[in-house]
């Protein structure tokens, strides 16, 4: 038995280890290899809002003097191909310089602005589920891998219903496996709770759904095991 | 002895050594690690030209028809200081949309702006040189590094004198220290090739200071020994 210089645990030499070089080189390389990364990162994150700024973004929302979100074209046109199309084909957007997104709060939208910039974004459960939408309209897909890997490992007993329904109404698979998974494995725990009554209500199709699901992967289960 | 499960090495228990579990998790962690910023970046990388350009660049070679190198102020004035204090302050550049770059070739103008964009190029030993020059004067740090980098892991006997008298005459401290290292310990080599008959000629005087360089390292190297 010998002990690993990392994980301090006992080891037997026939689980096969590496000499202390490999480990020491391989750890090098990976704080070389980040430290190369970030620079170049940073060089090229742009702040925003940034300055000589030719187009404003405005959220829909109903709101009278709604606040302007200023950006640059070039930028707007390089992450998104629908706003690269709004942009390109002399639409009115392109012309007034202005882009009404429609179904937002102001607070989504600056954030979506500002991933586009940044490649960052600090997300809670209600902004994940807004920039997820939004990243699935104006086809961002950085945006929406970043989204959905957020809400998959965010999931919990106390969200996976919506979580499920959010998933399910706009066709986000990975969501929608990882909650089913969740679901189906904490079935009991969740029939007695209050939003599993108000889905049961308000969408008894999507429960079924759900138990369809259930029971599919028991018998899969059993099949397995038999 | 053990055998290392990466060199394939035989190692003693006296150098210590990490277990496979360790070892393949940290692997897994690069490789992770690699795939996100990579992503980041494939994501904030533009491709020059882009559109909605609202500037042009020329190179000032006293060409009559230079060809313009499109791009934007905003990307510009976010990767260089010099170029920023050039739009920011309704200087003619700002106005009239056009920036003339002096004393440099199409080509390195080019690789230039492409790599205020891309933060990549592909560099040769003059494209280095004019590049690091640029990025000197226009205060583009991410740049420099990554010339001074390639200068130095380019050094040879046959470029080290002409490298050493390109970094002296504008103080590029890194590559100075880099090429004097490799000139000093070939000086016997070097002293009957016939670069070094040219600068003898050239510039007395900065050969005086290589031979200075090396007395002091002989110097610091009997005090050693001693």
């Amino acid at each position: 038995m010998r002990t690993c210089i990392s994980c301090k645990i006992m080891y037997s030499k026939y689980q096969g280890s590496a000499c202390r070089q490999c480990y020491e080189d391989l750890k090098a390389k990976v704080e070389q290899c980040n430290e190369d990364l970030n620079a170049k990162l940073a060089f090229l994150t742009m702040p925003q809002p940034a300055s000589f700024s030719d187009v404003v973004l405005f959220a829909d929302d109903d709101d009278e003097y709604p606040v302007p979100v200023p950006a640059h074209k070039a930028v707007l046109a390089n992450r998104s191909p629908v706003l690269r199309a709004m942009l390109d084909n002399e639409m009115k957007e392109s012309l007034s310089g202005t882009i009404k997104i429609g179904d937002v709060s102001y607070d989504a939208l600056r954030a979506f602005v500002n991933f586009l910039y940044t490649a960052e974004v600090c997300l809670d459960q209600q902004l994940a589920c807004e920039l997820l939408v939004m990243s699935e309209k104006y086809q961002v897909q950085h945006l929406k891998d970043f989204c959905q890997k957020f809400l998959v490992s965010n999931l919990n007993l106390d969200n996976s219903l919506s979580t499920y329904t959010f998933a399910h109404q706009h066709n986000f698979k990975p969501i929608i496996d990882a909650a089913l998974t969740l679901i189906t494995a904490s079935m009991d725990k969740l029939a007695s709770r209050d939003e599993y009554t108000e889905l049961k209500e308000r969408d008894p199709g999507l429960l079924l759904e759900i138990y369809e699901a259930y029971f599919s992967k028991q018998a899969n289960t059993q099949w397995h095991n038999a």
